[in-house]
């Protein structure tokens, strides 16, 4: 577990984009997002109070979280400053930055000198089982792409804070880095041993209450052959009862592979389906998420009630319109 | 590449089975194995003749291969004391076991005095690629099955046999331990991470001529909810232009999964081919490999006959009854 709330480091952001770990942290967990820090010439900015490491301590920070992608994957001079400066203050670290703080030893010299903890959330902690496939008590829900980074963790976000404000029994199961560092916890599936990968999925959703729902954060696509193993073992390790399509509808081709075009929600649906019967006969589809952010408002209403009728299943953005829709199909699966 | 021919070491195998890595290697290539090492109480015979260090060295061996799964995890001191005396001998050695041959210091400080390497097939030795998905020259196929240890690598293995047997080009492509210590290289899949699978399997499967086969050696199974994920990167990191479907007739539940049935050949079937056509449309099943060692020949041919007119594609148990029909299929597809 990650100590909150958290100071975000932005680093000298060149743009919006690279503060995307940032943002999706202040989206999702405004609560945790005490202040920003940014160096000069950073670009982003997350509409959050600029503060001093000084100033963030004083309004309780305990984590300085390193919210941004870095150039050329390697830690700069005057980023090891601000966090060696943030160590020394008191703060622990926590980044998901693909090289690690604990590869720099300076860091690591002055998180011993200080008693602090530095997290590597992209690295796996824990010593992952191998996947039983027994039957768990409680609910999960899956989202599952069209492609990748089409809108599935925002989906499973969205769904676990529509429940929990009706007082529902719900949480929201992280398996990347920045699902990790919004949630404190959870599996960077990513990373994980072959081996492994299911095992850590059913280690990340345990038995739980029967009226208890995991929203299980989707990784990848069963369309998209880099990462499609990922995908699988989410959904055998899952064992969902429900599954929720996710989808950009104005991708004009699957992320990072130019000869591969989008399956149709059709195609999704029809070939996950027997794929999840398998670790559970009875799992549903129960809507369809759809990333609008790209279209006008009229025009993202109107697809959304054009896939509803084409395919008979509740469809929203949960982020703009709402998880509502998602919510009530599955708590009436 | 590990150097070849090998002293196959069989230790104090406690049965036939234990020795199955040796196994493999003498059934399939008879010329890297000069000899067999036991120690006393070893109840393993591979019909070798059984050799000193000096004999085996005499005899033109250059590695002494770990073929047998230890007990409980741990190299034992009896196996410490050989292995040291095979590198002070000038072998090399080469270990499939989980535990490490890098992770006994003493081995590695011995090899280190005589200039010789230590091999762990188990774990990746080079850094893999993320796929990319891009289509490649040659022909490639696949091994798929309805579970587990089915005799996926030895329907490679004979397919390959054959193949070359008639002066075709075709290459065995393991991706296993055994696969691995019977070839000298490879993908060990199961430990690769999760990010890196499909692009293990492109980076073993290059481009090549446009009539050499490459027959992946599969692992686990669309249907084995542990290690699924595994079987689905091979699938789209090998991009198979032919599938034979893999199946053991007598199992009675999927390997380590009391509660999973064994799907039927057409269920397999059906699966896997909308999910290998995402990454090559032009995809074919062009055979069943039934493995029918638990049977009576009578039986056994009986079966494959009934198969061949259930499924309309040539069966056949390659190990036993030779894998031409597969190969005719595989030159007509």
């Amino acid at each position: 577990m990650i100590d909150t709330p958290y100071l975000l480091f932005l680093g000298d952001a060149p743009d919006q984009l690279a503060a995307k770990v940032a943002q999706g942290i202040r989206d999702w967990r405004p609560e945790y997002a005490v202040g920003q820090f940014r160096l000069p010439g950073c670009k982003a900015d997350l509409g959050l109070p600029d503060m001093t490491l000084d100033e963030a301590k004083a309004a309780g920070a305990k984590t300085l979280v390193v919210g941004v992608a870095n150039r050329g994957g390697i830690i700069s001079e005057a980023w090891k400053e601000a966090l060696d400066a943030a160590l020394a203050q008191g703060f622990d670290l926590a980044s998901g930055l693909h090289n690690l703080l604990r590869d720099e030893p300076a860091l690591v010299e002055a998180a011993r000198t200080h008693g602090r903890s530095l997290h590597d959330v992209r690295i796996p902690t824990v010593k992952y089982p191998i996947a039983n496939g027994e039957k768990r008590s409680g609910k999960r829900c899956l989202a599952i792409g069209t492609d990748c980074s089409v809108g599935k963790m925002y989906t499973g976000l969205a769904m676990d804070r529509v429940m929990k404000d009706r007082g529902l029994k719900s949480s929201f199961r992280a398996t990347g880095q920045t699902g990790i560092l919004i949630t404190g916890e959870g599996v960077p599936l990513d990373a994980v041993i072959a081996d492994f990968m299911a095992g850590a999925v059913e280690w990340l959703t345990p038995e739980n209450d029967a009226d208890h729902w995991d929203h299980i954060e989707g990784q990848g696509s069963l369309f998209h052959v880099s990462y499609s193993g990922v995908t699988m073992a989410l959904i055998h390790g899952g064992q969902p009862d429900a599954i929720v399509l996710c989808h950009e509808p104005t991708r004009t081709h699957m992320r990072g592979l130019p000869g591969y075009q989008l399956p149709s929600l059709e195609a999704l649906r029809d070939m996950v389906l027997p794929i999840a019967r398998i670790a559970n006969p009875d799992v549903k589809v129960i809507g369809v998420s759809v990333n609008t952010k790209a279209m006008p408002e009229d025009e993202a209403r109107a697809l959304l009630a054009d896939i509803e009728t084409r395919m008979g299943l509740p469809a929203t953005d949960p982020y703009r319109f709402g998880a509502e829709p998602l919510v009530e199909a599955l708590l009436a699966s």
